[in-house]
């Protein structure tokens, strides 16, 4: 039976991110099980709302007719808050976890290959569940709702996923072809297993994770993967000079054109990175809407360099944000990728007005539902979409005096600002105590593998 | 008489930030008034500190001996937490915070030109005071315990300082000459008078603004007043490559090298951003023992550049950090000066051994008081030192697992993490309640400036 769980946020300052910015102060959201129902000015007050939309006072006239017949709504008092979408970190490797702080100062080659491939070979299926659980509260902490994954052991990840109630798009990360494709492959119809759960907060990509760990041929049963289940794609791309002059040297062309030749941008694509492009890969990019997913942090720290945000934004595509994994960022908060990703495009670029906060606020949240294909689920506060909110105490000194609300919550935000987080209507986190997840218990098995490992 | 409160932190791990690098796990801090009595292991603790330095035995037996004795020292739990030197903020504006959002995506000469100079005509004293207290709310906050900073009506800020129990380095704004400059000599004149009380928290410089505000004579007349004063300079230097350029078409030379041809530089000199140099100012620079204060964001934000950190890092030059005002940053903390500053020059240089995160933490805490001049008194937890503390709440899910403890503060900590605040033995943040600000009035107050001027 489906749940009709109704709640209700009163006296909220709402951004909603829809198509027309509404914003709407001292307003209300009206959640059914896990649906938004209503978002707009509270019945019998005078809307504030910004820029011009359409009216909602046949809207607020229904909610207070709905109010008057007495049900057993959960209320919360929005008072001093701002309620925003929850954001969307579309590329994290969330078991990575386990090695923040383990190796830093490297470049991206020498950090995998010396650092971090030796060790996941010594991972352990159940590891991924408590390491995904760090990760899921740490997000959740910071206002994420929603993930996207490539790593090991997702279907563990997946249970992870299940039990503290976040939204994610997980794909088992592929390389080869080597003596170990076949059981990759059991694991990718295992993870598929977990997309057909009925609450559907659980969707599956097909993950190769480079041209530099895939053969083109490989890259072509990836392709077939991702027919066979109808899903989309999740790949690294262009993240370094070395991954493209190498892909050059042995193949003659740019992992933009490799993918586009083995016919893999046919299909629906999210890639991270995208840092070193030629005219013609950014061409392609966009001609076959492939959805970029701009990691800023971790291309500072392996020293990758700057992607060309601002290019792909002029052309009108898809870009979302990501953490990448907590080894290269090293945490897991899409607050601080925000800011970063307006600072340091005007910095690069030398243009002030160079990726203002207005951008940077929709690829955390819109953006982002894009880039994972679930626009029609989230990114926005809306009726009919998914109840994933987070509420931010907005009565912290770095946000006075009051100024443009993205503005303040792009450039002087912290994830710590995040009260209260709901997700697919679910509270799963209340004035910064967490619901779904036994914290002392996490850190505790987070430390007993970290032991056992590090 | 001298305050001789006793203070105990028991049972906290310790980043002291000395010479010798000393840290404490499960230690021990006393203090006495204003001043650090003792940073070391618990008395009957196994010793735990990287890396080796002078035993600590007696002392901590000493520790005993004290505590046998019986007295009222007010004792602190700080188990779970991270002791660390409080933040130094070598370059703000803190009455800034007014103009925290207002002019977003301009490059610095427009957004001076065109929006903060002609708001500044309308400031009045007493603005200054609420201001400066906002400003304050936020850094104690985040940790920050000293600041420096320029701008106008400085004996406010003054008494907001003295209120709220911060130590701060400040300096009067000075520019010209102009029919305002006796005014402003005055100003300076009264400033003084905060720096003989006699808590000695409130030191001054001499703050010509920049080399195209102030004009060479004038720069001497600065450097009169410094010495008739016994105070250092405190300038911004190099900030865009526009102002290099002004200054190369109208004195035939670099600011560097003028500042050095009026004599300037034969002071003790704190010069803010450095960011366009060539390499004779470098020469000149290094030379005079300049302290530089980089402010990554403000960099980053006005699009003016990327200051070349590594290089005074590796002539061994002291470099702090800073924020610049909210309104170019926009905020106030030292946590995301840290990170990006780490960030950055690991993504501008193609290197990611480029300013690790011990260097980021030396220049927030040591060298941010080298740059002050204050390393005497601050800057460092060691006995003798004034007791300028902040403790860090260290059970997040972004500190797990344990690693080391610097890496995972620069990289992933944020400035909520701050739990308690000390400055000059005084609490002033207790489990992150401000103890010496009014937080509502200063808000209301601030609101009520702002919705007179902006």
């Amino acid at each position: 039976m489906k749940d009709q769980t109704k709640k209700r946020i009163e006296h909220v300052d709402i951004l909603t991110m829809d198509q027309q910015n509404s914003c709407y102060q001292d307003g209300e959201i009206r959640i059914s099980g896990d649906t938004i129902e209503y978002v707009g000015p509270r019945p019998g007050s005078p809307e504030t709302r910004r820029p011009d939309g359409p009216a909602k006072e046949q809207q607020a006239a229904d909610t207070a007719a709905d109010r008057a017949e007495g049900d057993d709504t959960e209320v919360l008092d929005g008072r001093g808050m701002l309620a925003l979408p929850g954001f969307v970190n579309a590329h994290c490797h969330v078991s990575m976890t386990l090695f923040r702080g383990y190796a830093d100062n490297l470049s991206l080659w020498e950090w995998l290959s010396k650092r971090i491939w030796p060790l996941e070979d010594q991972l352990q299926p159940d590891d991924a569940y408590w390491l995904s659980l760090l990760g899921a509260a740490e997000m959740i902490s910071a206002g994420v709702t929603t993930f996207s994954d490539m790593y090991l052991f997702m279907s563990e990840t997946a249970r992870a996923v299940s039990d503290c109630g976040m939204r994610a798009v997980l794909g088992r990360g592929l390389s080869g072809p080597d003596q170990d494709t076949e059981r990759r492959h059991r694991e990718v119809e295992d993870l598929y297993g977990w997309q057909k759960d009925p609450r559907g907060r659980i969707h599956m990509t097909i993950a190769p994770h480079a041209v530099y760990t895939c053969a083109p041929d490989y890259l072509k049963t990836c392709r077939q993967l991702a027919e066979k289940y109808q899903v989309g794609i999740h790949i690294h791309l262009c993240e370094t000079e070395k991954e493209v002059a190498d892909c050059v040297r042995e193949y003659g062309k740019t992992p933009v054109k490799l993918l586009h030749d083995v016919g893999l941008l046919e299909l629906p694509v999210t890639a991270a990175h995208c840092v070193h492009l030629t005219h013609e890969d950014m061409d392609l990019l966009d001609a076959h809407q492939v959805k970029v997913v701009h990691c800023p942090s971790s291309n500072m720290k392996l020293a990758s360099g700057f992607a060309p945000v601002d290019d792909f934004l002029d052309r009108g595509m898809t870009v979302a944000l990501g953490t990448d994994g907590a080894a290269s960022n090293n945490n897991l908060s899409i607050w601080k990728e925000m800011s970063l990703a307006s600072l340091i495009a005007k910095g690069h670029s030398g243009d002030a007005k160079a990726l203002p906060a207005q951008k940077a606020m929709e690829m955390a949240t819109i953006q982002g539902a894009k880039a994972l294909m679930l626009e029609k689920e989230i990114g926005s506060l809306e009726p009919g979409k998914k109840a994933d909110i987070q509420l931010i105490d907005f009565k912290k000194p770095h946000y006075f005096p009051r100024e443009d609300p993205v503005v303040h919550l792009v450039y002087s935000g912290d994830s710590a600002d995040v009260n209260t987080v709901m997700i697919d209507g679910q509270m799963v986190m209340k004035d910064r105590n967490l619901t779904t997840i036994d914290l002392d218990k996490v850190y505790r098995e987070v430390e007993r593998i970290a032991h056992r490992m590090l």
